[in-house]
């Protein structure tokens, strides 16, 4: 074990700040005389004696992390950390079971949004804001975690997005270290713009603080069964269009802007192309439901927008039941759920750039067809695109939609229907969270599922968020070998 | 149109050989004393009007081919084949819209196996005698297509298969004639011993001769609504599932076999990956229908043998209503759809050696992220694999579910539910056939879907037979510039 010593400490340490985290929910329930508050400091005792436990046992000198114990860190980190962060949802009084904890903590750190409570209005506050910060240190983690980590260990085409000086993987630790401070004073900021926002727009001050945790996260929880469809504002859902864009944008482009390069905000290819999916989705469903459907110009425009937005960017707010907007836009949307926001921001599924990346390659193939002597080379944000890249990309793709398959398959066989297995499939992997049909739809949650579709389905949300090869790369023997 | 002399030559010389094929039918209507044999004489002399026509206006020295003109004319001569084998259909006395027979053209002829015709127990022989003959004419057609033509094309990963000796694309025409040669003797010795095995296993001359045909070209139309189901024999069945699986094994190693090299025959890795394949998901579904349903165990194994085996090789026949197996049988015969025979058969999908290819990329890009120093060399058959095929083979298989998801929604527009849209795009564009649910599933037929959704399916028939990019590359405006 002495090989996964930084890990095991890293591990601690992170498991350190849940336990603190845990007393946030505590002191406000304890606050508001809701008896839930006893579930959190037991929760935080338990989260914190093994966090000093492994901090103790694993001390000493940190060293740089190698390839292979950074991809142990990103799965370990990420599965511990949603083992200990269900252990509160356990022991409270809304009496769930550990599965459907598990579950709910997992959708929560993989900003995913998918629920199984039953009845959000009335339950605790301090469960309701409990996951929303799960959401919110998911979302940080991911962005972290996609600008530091994954472009160093090639992940799915994520070598695309090195930062300049640091294509060592060797220096993954401090590297991290300097761009978590960053970004993360830029998400405590978005995220108290985001807030007040809210507050302005006519929330209470709870309500616009969970909120904004799960809007800046793409996560999608919300303090009611009807999602933001509760508030029924016009002005509260602009906002959360608004900053649901902001977050689906790379962060590092933040980060370059707040350094006096503003430019890449106007001219990056991954902002550019989600914008104009973005534009295109809504103008398509904005027509069709128009002429489809019996519906005001004005609502059907606000539904949609919002709608598509928060499936886009893999949110997963509902404001209005998308499933009665007819066929064509059920399988639209449902092709939505995969494409996701731009890769290093909070948001999920394929992301942008891959989709681009993807269309490049056929465009190339088509061209070589036509033209089998010709030299044609593929340029990405006006740098020549790597053939390994792309292969690495079409790879990542082609798992993508194979684990999709397979993971429908399995709920198919745990007794799901086509649709609901279908989609819910989709809202895992793709980190969206709801689904289509009755059961699960924006209408529905979790809960009546058979417990192991709950399991297999954190399986899918893990797989999602982490990218899949840094969970594959785990299941090889090859990669255990010395 | 000096440029496609030669292609709208051979055009012509293929729509005689149209014209002259007509006549069996009509020969056999008037023999039979149905009246349907006139429609058979008038659509030979329009189609035989035809081809006089153009070969008289196109004659002169032959050249070879172009790549350019190769693509022009794999695309055109389908179509025009499939506007002029409708003819009889739409004239005849069963009462046909043109779009419907056209529907039916295309489903022959590119040995998909999707009908719309209703009773066919009643239908006249002569039009089921048409039907058999464009599925085992697009059968002939296919292989030579795959084995001569597609190669030089660099079509998806198709340039694995260049033949030595072959590998100038000027000489497309002439290595196509010699190849169809012997391919053609091949495929009609084959057809007669099928013919024969199910005479002896006791269907009628008739019977025999056109289920031969439609089994060899893995087609699937049948004499009877009920498809082989209709004989109630296991001897006629287990003749069928011998003769598909011989159909959708690479017909060049059965030349290879001829000449005296038997080895292919047991070493060739598509024929391994086909036949393991195959032997899985029917073990797979045995135990699954032995251990969840009230079934005998030879019941099981027989229906299971069958249409598993019908669905893998896309061939469509059914025995049994396959959509009462459960949820995980249908989710699992759903993706076998896709999958198809083995490159360079009559069998359709997406070919087991790109299924192959995809899996080792897979496993290498697992590899190299555990490894990011290491080289590893990626093999097929034997020969290192060009990174060039891998990215052909990549690029095919996404646009491959691209073009389904697209076919699947616009279906969805057309007012299709999800399960029958998402059935038939999969069904037509892998040309397999039936599809699944009370409409298009292995009891129902096309007939009841609104025309435009019999045209897309027609579009997605074509883009699945000629192997997507020899469509989609005159797409495109840069192919028609000189």
């Amino acid at each position: 074990m002495n090989e996964f010593r930084t890990v095991l400490f890293i591990i601690g340490l992170m498991l350190g700040s849940l336990a603190i985290g845990m007393l946030v929910p505590a002191i406000a329930g304890f606050l508001q005389t809701s008896p839930d508050w006893q579930s959190f400091i037991l929760s935080a005792c338990i989260t914190g004696f093994f966090a000093v436990a492994l901090i103790l046992t694993s001390r000493g000198e940190l060293r740089p992390l190698t390839v292979k114990q950074a991809f142990v860190l990103t799965g370990s980190s990420w599965l511990a950390l949603t083992a200990f962060a269900a252990l509160p949802l356990n022991f409270s009084l809304i009496g769930l079971t550990y599965t459907d904890s598990f579950f709910e903590a997992m959708s929560g750190l993989t900003t995913t949004g998918a629920t199984i409570i039953n009845g959000l209005d009335t339950t605790p506050p301090e469960i309701l804001l409990w996951r929303a910060m799960l959401q919110w240190f998911g979302g940080i983690g991911i962005i972290v975690m996609a600008i530091a980590v994954l472009p160093m260990l090639n992940v799915g085409g994520m070598q695309l997005f090195r930062l300049e000086s640091s294509d060592n993987s060797e220096k993954i630790l401090p590297r991290a270290t300097e761009i978590a401070g960053s970004i993360a004073k830029i998400y405590l900021l978005i995220s108290f713009l985001c807030a007040f926002a809210y507050l302005l727009a006519g929330m209470s001050l709870f309500d616009a603080i969970t909120h904004a945790m799960t809007t800046i996260s793409t996560g999608g929880f919300s303090t009611s069964d009807a999602s933001l469809g509760h508030f029924n504002s016009l002005g509260i859902e602009s906002v959360a269009v608004f900053f649901m864009i902001i977050s689906s944008l790379p962060f590092v482009v933040y980060l370059q802007a707040i350094r006096g390069d503003r430019e890449p905000l106007f001219t990056d290819a991954q902002i550019r192309g989600f914008l104009s999916l973005l534009v295109t989705i809504i103008t398509t469903l904005w027509f069709y439901r128009m002429f489809t459907q019996d519906v005001s110009t004005g609502t059907a425009l606000r539904e949609v927008v919002f709608n598509t937005t928060s499936l886009l960017t893999g949110t997963g707010y509902a404001s209005s039941d998308y499933g009665q907007w007819g066929n064509f836009a059920i399988c639209l949307l449902f092709i939505v759920l995969f494409i996701g926001g731009c890769a290093g921001s909070t948001s999920c599924g394929l992301k942008v750039f891959r989709v681009q990346v993807v269309l490049k390659s056929l465009r190339r193939q088509v061209q070589e067809l036509a033209y089998p002597n010709g030299v044609f080379v593929m340029k990405y944000n006006g740098n020549a695109l790597p053939d390994s890249v792309t292969a690495s990309v079409l790879t990542f793709a082609f798992t993508y939609f194979t684990l999709f398959g397979l993971i429908a398959l399995s709920l198919g066989i745990l007794g799901l229907d086509a649709l609901t297995a279908l989609s819910a499939a989709a809202a895992a992997i793709a980190n969206v969270g709801p689904g289509m049909g009755e059961v699960i739809g924006p209408q529905g949650n979790y809960s009546e599922l058979p417990m192991a579709a709950k399991w297999v389905l954190c399986l899918a949300m893990l797989l999602g968020r982490l990218e899949l090869f840094s969970v594959l790369v785990m299941l090889t023997p090859r990669f255990w070998r010395n």
